[in-house]
């Protein structure tokens, strides 16, 4: 692009970032240097402060920067339930809901065999330490309603039936304001066969 | 999203790179700290060398680490041919044609009035005093064929003529490769005006 090494380094550097290809790359860099230098400064602070300080809480795995996050040393909440969910985002939406008190463990990933991401690269076992630990009496397996996740929820489910845990599942339905004529038939049958 | 406040920082950060939202934001914080912290690390240190390092080239204001860019040092150049571009990433384009041979002038942007940048903020006046140096004979106007691009175009050329020079622009006309039949009715109609 130019006789700037230094230029064509930080193109190079932003292409790593997921979703952005070599145009919007070099928008990127050419933005941050022409207009928004500051951008770029504050962007290079932030990228070492958090990878210096986040870390995974030591329960439920989350992105933290104490050894035990917030939501695990929250004593006004229900420690008897325990949520698994794939990413800190799903956690998050979980959390505004508003109608889940309990505490979470996060699988910061799913399984994905083909991607060489089995029950060990997940770090199942901790999981189920956590499940059998006395005090957890109900697992809600809230992994995401992809096949992915789908494949997930089932593996950690036989898992815990066999150290005697029977896990429950977000249940599959018809999404509210949602009209019959415009919802997908798979959707349909499921909330049909769980009808209540 | 959890109580890692330079998790929220990076997020923040990443969201004022063009084209990121705040899903985007968060799924490139995630995907940095959970699987390629070397790459955080290293675009980290590659803003910060490039705010420090690249600055304009003070002939033809594109990036360079340099006072002149390599371009503008060529000794094998044609120093009588100066082509007016918007950005480096079009300077790159009219480059890899390997058809343009003299030198350049990089706008660093375009006359947009609504954003406040006008013939001033463009920094018209350096490329007025380039063309009027006496080395220059001809100036090629290649900004974009957009209404800004156009605009500016016509301004830097009148602007030109009232110092007694006749700019060029780039043609008009049909793409290589194209059918009539998916031609744009505009473009065709500046091509038959333009036949030669």
């Amino acid at each position: 692009m130019s006789d700037a090494n230094s230029l064509d380094a930080l193109i190079q550097a932003l292409k790593r970032l997921p979703g952005v290809g070599i145009k919007s790359a070099q928008r990127m860099a050419f933005h941050l240097l022409q207009h928004d230098r500051a951008a770029a400064q504050y962007l290079a602070r932030a990228l070492q402060d958090a990878c210096t300080l986040v870390k995974h809480c030591e329960l439920c795995h989350t992105f933290t920067e104490h050894s035990v996050c917030a939501t695990c040393m929250d004593e006004k909440r229900d420690h008897t339930k325990l949520c698994v969910v794939e990413t800190p985002a799903d956690q998050s939406a979980m959390e505004r809901t508003g109608a889940y008190h309990g505490l979470y463990f996060v699988l910061m990933g799913k399984l994905s065999p083909l991607d060489g991401i089995g029950p060990h690269e997940l770090g199942l076992k901790k999981l189920f330490d956590r499940a059998c630990d006395g005090e957890v009496q109900e697992v809600i397996l809230a992994t995401n309603f992809t096949a992915e996740g789908e494949a997930t929820a089932h593996v950690i489910s036989e898992a815990l039936k066999v150290r005697g845990i029977k896990p429950t599942r977000l249940a599959r339905g018809v999404p509210v304001g949602s009209e019959l004529e415009y919802v997908d038939l798979g959707t349909i049958a499921h909330a049909l066969v769980d009808r209540r």
